[in-house]
């Protein structure tokens, strides 16, 4: 065990405080990492203030870590010490399901261990996320990180960047297609970044007009604002694929009839429900798709970091002190961010 | 033009009654069918009652006819007088668009023309149904109906058949599978008789625990009763395919838990909102897909006719007479029909 300094919400209600626990020291196939940059996620917020209730308290948020190497198993063979590296969403699974055969462990037959608000494997320990000082976690599910890429830009994408790089992947998006990602935030904007880079003729789908210049700067060929019903209708029914990226449940109904017939929407921001209710028949016409995906397995997330190291692709982000994460969590809540706060971790005075 | 004789509703809020109409006569490209058998569809009486509201009366319904051909125009090829034939829910459509020329109808970009409750292409005049005597058609719209068949269980094909054969189709359902079919009424019967008939492992799934020994008897070779909790959690993530044949919304979320990861739900009952509201996290996890299908373009109509003959599938139906359809309209609301309700024509008294 190793004494760990970070901060932690200690019921739904209460801003995040300073807060000293316990890590377990690395086993044979863990790697202990010295946190640069821990990005702040939207679910970070949700998952704090118990939105999705079954919080599970003292709770240290933290899932788009980078970190650098301090320590390493006697059986690791990935890392060594001094190497920069990425923990994302989740630092365990049960390793034997048809899903972690098939390196989808964030379907998990048994449940994937989350990074935070889940308690360790085959144990009531809580496991502990980014905004803390250093974390272990079992080489596996730490992927390495390119020393090429500005750093503090890549915590953002264990967990915004592979919740949208995967989909775009696993549905084939690529050139002579039109792709549109709906919501512009932390996930929206790396959308538009990865789908751009796949090749296909990217619309940024807003609600908000003066965001367009900024995703035509991200990438995007085009802007769609979703509260203008002309611009919606002359669009409706050409897209070969749309990544919702909306954090919130909403009316996907509008949505569905920008579908071309066979197409999908893949929902990546939205957990509750989709309310007003979806309407049957607007899937009818035309066998239009609704799915959804979450982040992407191990091996994905590697290889989406080699794809932008490759790529040269990182998050658009706006650094803050650990001090001040209440305040993002507020301006978060305003949608007032560009497009990802990450917290340079050197701001915690460390133990 | 030539005198018809039929069933309409002149309103929502009243029983159908005798109506006499004009009928076109038929083009160099028609064929006009004495028709002996029009099934009763569930939505005949939710369009004549102006539940999906747009009702235009008078109304006279009926998609699933079956009949004798009485006059071919001079341009027919794929009919003489005498042949048995069929028409379902659609009469016309564009005939130009990227639908249509895919042999998909049903997806028409400028709005199919339906067999009843529309208005004749670029014409104000309504389109009648086949609660009546005889109907006029372009051969395109009309398909061969083997004489091998029982003429009156073949009717319901037209529809209920059609909904269902398209979408195991067009999922490539097959041997290896297990598919599950949600609600035994006119399609689900359908569904079942088609997904066996195709080689899968089939799962009649259904609230009423009573009309599982009779689900058996339709080929299925399990049956999931789905207010059993303990056995819809042993299905959970078990299913390749659903077909959910539910004609009213309702929560599809217990039934989106049945599928395999990457798999998917296909609506083909359910036009309405879809509540209690979908959760987006219950599509997420999984990658879980569902979608919708809408009857069957006419070469896929045919397709299934020649399967039906092939394979000895034929619907189960209750005989009416056309006097007694306000009663089996209501004895449908009480899902009182094994499993569909035809009208025998010979009732009508003809002009």
């Amino acid at each position: 065990m190793s004494l760990a300094h970070g901060y932690a919400a200690q019921d739904a209600h209460s801003p995040l405080a300073p807060f000293t626990f316990e890590r377990r020291s690395p086993g044979p196939n863990d790697v202990r990492i010295e946190i640069l940059y821990s990005g702040i996620c939207h679910s970070d917020l949700h998952q704090a203030r118990d939105h999705w209730s079954g919080a599970l308290y003292p709770m240290v948020p933290g899932h788009e870590i980078i970190g650098r190497v301090a320590e390493v198993g006697a059986q690791v063979t990935k890392f060594k010490v001094g190497d920069y590296a990425g923990v994302g969403c989740m630092v365990d699974s049960c390793r034997h399901c048809e899903h972690c055969n098939a390196d989808l462990e964030q379907y998990c037959a048994e449940g994937a261990t989350w990074t935070y608000n889940s308690k360790l494997r085959n144990s009531e320990e809580l496991a502990f996320g980014g905004y803390s000082d250093h974390i272990v976690v079992e080489e596996r599910f730490v992927v390495k990180v390119s020393p090429k890429l500005d750093l503090k830009a890549v915590a953002p994408l264990l967990c915004a960047g592979i919740t949208t790089y995967s989909p775009l992947r696993h549905w084939q998006v690529g050139p002579g297609q039109k792709v549109g990602v709906i919501g512009l935030g932390g996930l929206g904007h790396m959308g538009v970044k990865f789908a751009k880079a796949m090749g296909a003729h990217v619309v940024m789908i807003t609600s908000t007009p003066d965001k367009g210049q900024d995703a035509k700067r991200l990438g995007a060929d085009e802007v769609l604002v979703s509260r203008d019903k002309d611009a919606m209708a002359a669009h409706a029914g050409s897209f070969d694929f749309l990544l919702n990226t909306i954090p919130v449940g909403h009316d996907v109904n509008p949505y569905v009839a920008l579908l071309k017939r066979d197409a999908t929407m893949v929902l990546v921001g939205a957990l509750t429900e989709l309310e007003p209710a979806l309407r049957g028949v607007n899937l009818m016409f035309g066998r239009k798709r609704i799915s959804g995906s979450a982040i992407g397995g191990m091996a994905e997330t590697q290889e989406m970091m080699d794809f932008c190291a490759e790529h040269g692709i990182v998050s658009d982000v706006e650094m803050v002190p650990i001090q001040q994460v209440n305040e993002a969590y507020e301006r978060l809540l305003k949608n007032d961010v560009r497009y990802r706060f990450v917290i340079d971790m050197a701001s915690l005075e460390r133990g």
